[in-house]
């Protein structure tokens, strides 16, 4: 594996983990006022598109990490709309 | 261009457009409680991260989404940071 292969596993790993306590502060609290609902639906398309570009271009980093991101988003959209 | 470059883009043109709600909601409540500040530390360098791969392996997408992306994440840490 060549080390931008591995730059890019680095990157989605963290931009995939950066969701984690976003998730667990709305599980903990239940408060989701300031987040704003746009953001989290048009990331969660942006995230499911980026997959589809990582499937198509065979890239390894961004069909691992956007498959993790997809699921955190649609849950934050999810608790988002559950908790207003 | 080929169409897998231009889903790229597509994506591209969401992940980074999704942070604009949200920096206009912060900038209009001046409320960042509910956001997680660890989700957009750890985003921020991810991001950053992504930027470096897009620009070692030379994938357009990849570059212009992170860059303008990398400069809305930070304005939420910012902003998360001041307000708390």
């Amino acid at each position: 594996m060549d080390y931008i292969t591995i730059i890019g596993l680095i990157a989605g790993a963290l931009t995939t983990a950066s969701f984690f306590p976003q998730v667990l502060q709305i599980y903990r609290t239940k408060q989701t006022k300031d987040l704003s609902l746009s953001m989290f639906i048009i990331l969660t398309i942006g995230i499911f598109l980026w997959l589809i570009y990582g499937i198509l271009s065979k890239t390894l980093p961004v069909v691992m990490s956007n498959t993790i991101a997809f699921v955190f988003s649609s849950y934050i959209v999810i608790m988002k709309i559950k908790y207003g």
